[in-house]
């Protein structure tokens, strides 16, 4: 059984967060420097290893410093909880530590109602998420998806290889590969949107079905550089023009072929030589395509290499396309979720179902157990940024419904 | 009365360039390397002198270098023919150094042939026509457009100012306003057309009827930069898609409002923050805009400014236009295009009536007095580039031409 009436403390978990974000935040743009195995992500691990075993709990870490507090039983299966430490180069106060800060929080709420959960409940804060080494390299280590091969070759974009980086951390990389957990019968993550659709519908929370998968095609059309004024308009082989036909061509695909959950974006484009005068010889461009669903993802591909063949073939340009990566989408647990939108429903909260569209540690997870990701909103969708915020409000309701869904799973009983 | 049989001799034709290009030449690219003012423009400018000193023409240098070699009359007026010397960075062999060493051959042709010039024939070789320093320096001092103002403001793209540019070849900028001459009857420049039209109707020759006018409208679309899977298609600001509509529109508008002489290019464009997974915030572009006639370059403009409007609308952009640069179009002397064409039909040489798109001294000189601008093919339109080519026969019948025209122009007699 458990109380309605309980719910988490907003100043305890807002001190939380700000002791958190005391590592790594620059004065001169606001924004937070954590960046995965960095001295102030070190430190900051530190700082909340020392809160969770002052709080009671339980802690270890793992070889790639995944950090766990648990509560309740110290035997059998968890109940695993959280998000990552590590930010972006000049990230946000939320992305991530957010996550962390509720899951400790609503067992410290738990411990302090005196609730005794019947499954433990293990905090995770977990490590290099956003992709400093290209992966997610804390939760692909606690569900087993990593190779030495991988480990070995890893680099930033600096060249700084991630053994080195790790070393220098007193770790070893290789220790990721016993890292793997095969006690966790759930894994809840709670995050900030990092998108407008919570904020534009007015919802204190969603709660994710999905996450899209991403497939980046590298496109290079090749034409003609010539003379702006000297070249008349039929005598050219003009690689913008061709560009922009596909560009212009995006929302007939979406439309023809995508969903509402689909996403084509082109990010970065580059022309050559890229002067005034001179009819662009080259462009370069990365056409981004995103979908929940595997079969549509490969439908927008294709209708958009068949678009680039068009505007070639219209701009007498020789076009090479190329698909640079490919993630596939993940569905994420559907009792999990069907549970959340009833805790929701019980504590009054209007709830969104919807994709995630960025990468989460809960997409890694899903892999290796049950795994649900709720999310709060983003003020005017923006993360990755120091202008990046959550009113404390809808904090509030997501961190109480992530209280809600860990006392039902762990079966808490006062 | 002049001889039908007079030609030019190729051979020696071919060794004046050669000579010119043994200056500033990169045996890395195949570039030619004179920019304005540098060592080697300079050292071309003494080698020059010398050739023309030894073949018994009247030498002088105004204060900018320009070049003069005086053939016939020592007093009295004179008609003007040649181009410039100095090169853009790696540059091609034919652009400017073509003109003035068919000049100085059609002198020597004429001088060998014994004729006798009524008028005198000057063969120029002007400074600085590239722009190094934002204008055609050589070309406005003689045609007295230049201010002290501009002449001390002046600077390159590095920051070097002209006024020191040029003391460093012990020439004083203010001496500019001292070079205008009143004495010339008609200008007549020989050129590489630098584009395809001529190659693409096989035409040898083309006489340009007018200068395409140019203005540069600098846009700038502001968006919101966000995350490529996290914010719906519907709730973007996207400045990549304002610009590819604007860019998918110049065909449209060229139909509508311009004509086969008109030109507009998009060949600078700069997306921030230019992210694979990040919808451009910001994008930047230049839209050059090219007619022969300055009433249809306005509509142009007008219609592109409409357009940028329309599109910064249906992408919830902001759009910023500012007109960066205009020059206008120039009409050269119909008289002396007339008298092209009638000594072209006599040689048997078919000449197109074309406009030109790039600039050129004679659009400079046609401010002071009649000028006409003879161009020859350039290989798949190539020019400012070590891949320039133009056939040695087409040189030779443009060259040709320009002896005839001098002999007619000038009175020669034998």
């Amino acid at each position: 059984m458990h109380s309605q009436q309980l719910a988490i403390d907003t100043h305890r978990l807002r001190r939380l967060l700000d002791g958190i974000n005391g590592f790594g935040f620059n004065p001169d743009t606001g924004g937070y420097n954590r960046v995965g195995y960095c001295e102030a992500d070190m430190a900051a691990r530190e700082w909340l290893l020392d809160q969770m075993r002052a709080a009671g709990l339980v802690t270890s870490r793992d070889g790639v410093a995944n950090l766990f507090g648990r509560f309740g039983p110290l035997e059998g299966p968890c109940i695993m909880a959280g998000s990552h430490l590590d930010t972006v180069l000049e990230g946000g106060a939320f992305d991530g530590a957010l996550g962390v800060a509720v899951a400790l929080e609503c067992v410290l709420a738990m411990r302090d109602a005196g609730l005794s959960p019947r499954l433990a409940i293990e905090v995770v804060a977990t490590a290099e998420e956003e992709g400093r080494f290209g992966g997610m390299l804390g939760s692909q280590a606690i569900s087993g998806a990593l190779s030495a091969e991988w480990l070995s070759q890893a680099a930033d974009a600096d060249g700084v290889r991630l053994i080195n980086a790790m070393a220098a951390q007193g770790l070893n990389a290789m220790d990721a590969l016993q890292a793997g957990r095969t006690d966790i019968s759930a894994f809840l993550e709670l995050h900030v949107e990092q998108g407008p659709v919570l904020e534009s519908r007015s919802m204190p929370v969603g709660v994710a079905h999905s996450v899209s998968g991403v497939c980046n095609l590298r496109v290079r059309l090749e034409g003609e550089a010539n003379h702006s004024g000297t070249t008349p308009m039929d005598l050219r082989a003009d690689a913008f023009a061709g560009l922009a036909q596909v560009g212009t061509a995006i929302p007939g695909i979406i439309a023809a072929r995508g969903s509402e959950n689909s996403r084509i974006t082109i990010g970065k484009a580059d022309l050559r030589p890229n002067f005034i005068h001179t009819i662009p010889g080259e462009a370069e461009f990365i056409v981004n395509i995103r979908d929940i669903d595997g079969a549509a993802m490969d439908g927008l591909a294709t209708a958009v290499r068949d678009e680039v063949e068009t505007a070639a073939r219209a701009n007498s340009l020789e076009a090479k396309v190329q698909e640079q990566s490919r993630i596939e989408p993940v569905h994420l647990d559907r009792g999990l979720a069907a549970m959340l939108h009833e805790e929701a429903q019980r504590l009054g909260l209007q709830a969104l179902a919807m994709p995630s569209g960025a990468g989460h540690d809960a997409q890694t997870m899903q892999a290796l157990c049950p795994s649900a990701l709720i999310f709060v909103p983003s003020r005017g969708g923006i993360s990755h940024s120091p202008r990046e915020w959550t009113d404390w409000s809808d904090i509030e309701k997501g961190a109480n419904l992530m209280l809600s869904a860990l006392i039902r799973l762990s079966g808490a009983a006062g």
